[in-house]
């Protein structure tokens, strides 16, 4: 293993010892972005050799279900998963994995941007589920690391315009360098509500098709259901609350469908394209590097935990 | 006009004035689920002549907008609706009407079925708007006459497994009665939703790939949501409660999309080849039926607010 | 190994040791259309026990490829299907066999009709590839076991008219008995195409969305591309001709689109649901029935091979 | 009336009095590539007002039909649509035309660009109907006006690789200069098939999704059908050939989808978008100007009549 960043489901781990409905009951290895070279493989895989760099898709699904043989098999109920209790994560020297997850890289692409396919993934099977197409045009709530991969997406599959949401200034600013076509700041306050829709549209200029709540708390999915235009999607991606309040029957009334991700599938080959023809430039989110000491993995997780400043901690073992 | 059925929002008008967002300001005539006999037809209509008994379509779009053209046009932001403020309805005894908007019936169907068109595409809406086959098994939450149009579309279609869910006892029989695989009683206590949720999939008995929320509250809501399978459709049918508050997360982490229906679009044809082939009986629904004098007209209304007795009462005039 | 049926291909690699490009090189079992009784289990199997009764679904895919992580697994280019070269069939008495590909009867279906889920997955396959639902006219040609098939698949879908068109009166009146709404009688005289055309249009009374080439010569396609409304499906299932003079334009340019079928997924499922709820009965496909002896063998691959009075001919192990 | 190009259909009438099945009876007006000025607006149109420069989308369809209704105008059987008979083009120094078909230019783009939504609408339609996307590798066959258009479409679309292929080298380079990843020239020879589609395929270097056949020759689709890979789409978008002998049987075998194209929908609006935001410029397709004096005209439909130097022809009246 050579390069492996830090998720925010890996900082809840640690602090929490739970994500969801995700319990760690034994000691756990963390870690699930990742990527490395080759050491050994079984006498049945032709597709890879030994020192191959190879980027990790980390769940492995069971192939007899429903859900993988019918093409979802990141719902796949028996998924094994880096990271997710009771399975070990990929923060380690060594891990065994199998060669169909495995996915080379080019020459082209460091083991660090190989690691950063697993962030880039979500931001793909998002913009999937949500059709995100050269005819689309995309609201973006939360500029977080989601947000920012969701965005670059969007970009790469031809969004004409997309407009980036948050609280934060800092983020904004970066979300702006890296291509949004405007952004606005809101309020935590949820008495802002209809202002900050109509702000939001305005940026846009015309209608709002896709909407991402990259955050996913009742505030923001009441600015999606309420932003978005009639016959247009809201992705549920962030998943801030819980129970949420919101307008819901305003939005169906409306036919503005809510689509939901889990994870992703069949990310890899895509991500691995567009890293390497330079479509999405992944580096400018690693903004912070650490070795694989005591001490660097404690400084590592609390940079990662501390915000806003943190997009993407990566390390390089 | 000869027949005339009253709709949940004809009662609302005369009640509060008012339905969502619309409201009543000048006297409006209400009505808008309608047939009756050609009475003189325009000059350069070809598809109808006089005398032809016809189902009516009450909605009038422009044409010329992105919805329109785009196979939309019940999302037309300049619809002009039979009964929505400020445009009259079809309870009188003539109306002028686009011919493209009037269907003629065959021989072997009734007015009374005619007028039922129009309850029949709010079900076939939903239905091709959850994409509903004979692959899908159908939960629908509420048994009035939304609930049954959609069960009895739902069949049509060719759903192997429908389960209808109420309160009330009489209407669950009633449900039975016109197809339902099973039914499930249910409280309005929002404490029971996660045992009515394995009551419910109990009496499925395998996945629940789409519910239809025919009530709209947020305790129908959180069923919906909670009881579908991973990777299925909730649709929002019911426009009980305007905000609700949902477990909205955990159903877009499976993966579980909602879709919402306004009105409907392209289904007269396709309703009066349902009725008159047989496939669907919609006589069973017309529980009550009165003249056009002002005393019949009183008991009318009172009968249809009434509840569960009375399924759809029907004018013929 | 209980129930075996004979198809088509069977006999073609009997008396020809090829199908298509797939050559017969060495001695080969054949028979893909089976059901028998589970003999032993593997330690790791939990879906089933000795004693059970399961149809089989034939091909084994690797589960790597893109295919069949796309959910595609019926185009896996190292498919190990039985019967085709060089994988043994299950004409046999006994085959091991993936207990994911072997799934259970209920009681109510014997093991003759789960030897039919296999010709069955042709017809339901073909109707999901070309969305036949409640709402799809149908037009099939050919009225052999696998025009007989989608015919009770599009009728299971729900397709309000369905018009068989054969040479073959014999096969025509089998068609109408089982359910066609109007049978065609054509002529092998390629110069008929256009009044035929004609015909088959009044047959079908209204725009012909779907019609399904069980044929696959030259002139069914051109009656197929030419039956069919702007905007419909021809979905070519036949494999009669390898090259094809055909109107592909004047088709293009009414979009009319074309779409081909090969195998089957996800089926056995739904076709052990539409046979075990009485929606599809197959047994009045199962025209003769022989034993396992040498002497039954001969006739039976005679009776099958001879044509138009044996629709399948099922071999009773 | 401001700037008219010239389409292959228009030299078809001039030449040969009919187009397809399109007959010229009486003298006809020919063009339909343009845009203007408008002159007078009428009293209910709030769209435009007098001095706007608009391009015009050339069919007026009735909106009444199941096709118009259902989001398929293009397919409208009572299609008006500039010169194609009985009516008049817009090669002419005014016309009359609804207001919802003229879509206003931004400041930023001329009126020959704005004529040049015509052509590139075809390439719009058709890489809307075949899915293109930023996963989809695309194979294009001809390199005349559509094939351009086409693979400019493509990649605003996303499309990550492109290859063109012609028989004409001049026409090579001038795709290759205007974004091609690849060319591939080609014999006429009918015989070379196969090592023509290995050479293609080479070139591609990764599975073919989608073919667009922009030619419309058996040889070509049989090229398209050979080359796409299983699976993948072929947008047959020439009309070479009306009848062609294809291998249709082996590339529905491995589900190569065949999809045609009639003229365009909804294309204006994301076609002005894509010429006004730069990600589309048509403007190195424009290599013949012609003023409207009738010793121009003759030169112009000579030049766009005569062949591989002419992309564009287009008259500014």
């Amino acid at each position: 293993m050579k390069a492996v960043g830090i998720c925010g489901s890996d900082v809840h781990y640690l602090k929490h010892m739970r994500c969801g409905d995700f319990v760690v009951k034994e000691p756990m290895v963390i870690g699930h972005e990742c990527a490395g070279v080759v050491e050994e493989v079984g006498s049945d895989v032709k597709s890879l050799v030994v020192g191959d760099r190879v980027a990790m898709e980390p769940g492995i699904s069971c192939w007899h279900c429903f859900h993988c043989k019918g093409g979802s098999y990141n719902l796949c109920p028996d998924m094994k998963f880096f990271a997710t209790p009771p399975i070990h994560g990929s923060l380690a020297d060594q891990v065994v994995h199998p060669a169909d997850l495995c996915f080379k890289l080019p020459d082209s692409m460091s083991l660090e941007e190989g690691a950063m396919c697993e962030p880039l993934s979500v931001g793909v099977h998002a913009c999937r589920r949500a059709n995100v197409s050269a005819e689309t045009t995309v609201l973006i709530l939360g500029a977080g690391p989601i947000g920012l991969v969701t965005m670059l997406t969007a970009r790469a599959f031809g969004a004409p315009k997309i407009v980036l949401v948050d609280v934060d200034s800092h983020r904004l600013s970066v979300a702006k360098k890296l291509g949004a076509d405007a952004v606005v700041q809101v309020s935590t306050n949820t008495e802002d509500v209809n202002s900050e829709v109509a702000e939001i549209q305005k940026a846009m200029g015309v209608g709002i098709d896709v909407t991402f709540d990259c955050v996913g708390f009742s505030k923001t999915m009441t600015t999606a259901l309420t932003a978005t235009t009639s016959g247009g999607k809201v992705c549920l991606v962030g998943m801030g609350h819980n129970e949420m309040k919101v307008p819901l029957t305003p939005a169906a009334a409306r036919e503005v469908d809510i689509v939901g991700i889990f994870r992703y599938k069949n990310t890899w080959p895509l991500c691995i394209d567009l890293i390497s023809s330079g479509k999405i430039d992944v580096k400018p989110l690693i903004t912070h590097r650490f070795g694989f000491s005591q001490d660097e993995v404690e400084k590592a997780f609390e940079t990662s935990a501390k915000g806003s400043d943190a997009i993407k901690v990566m390390f390089n073992l």
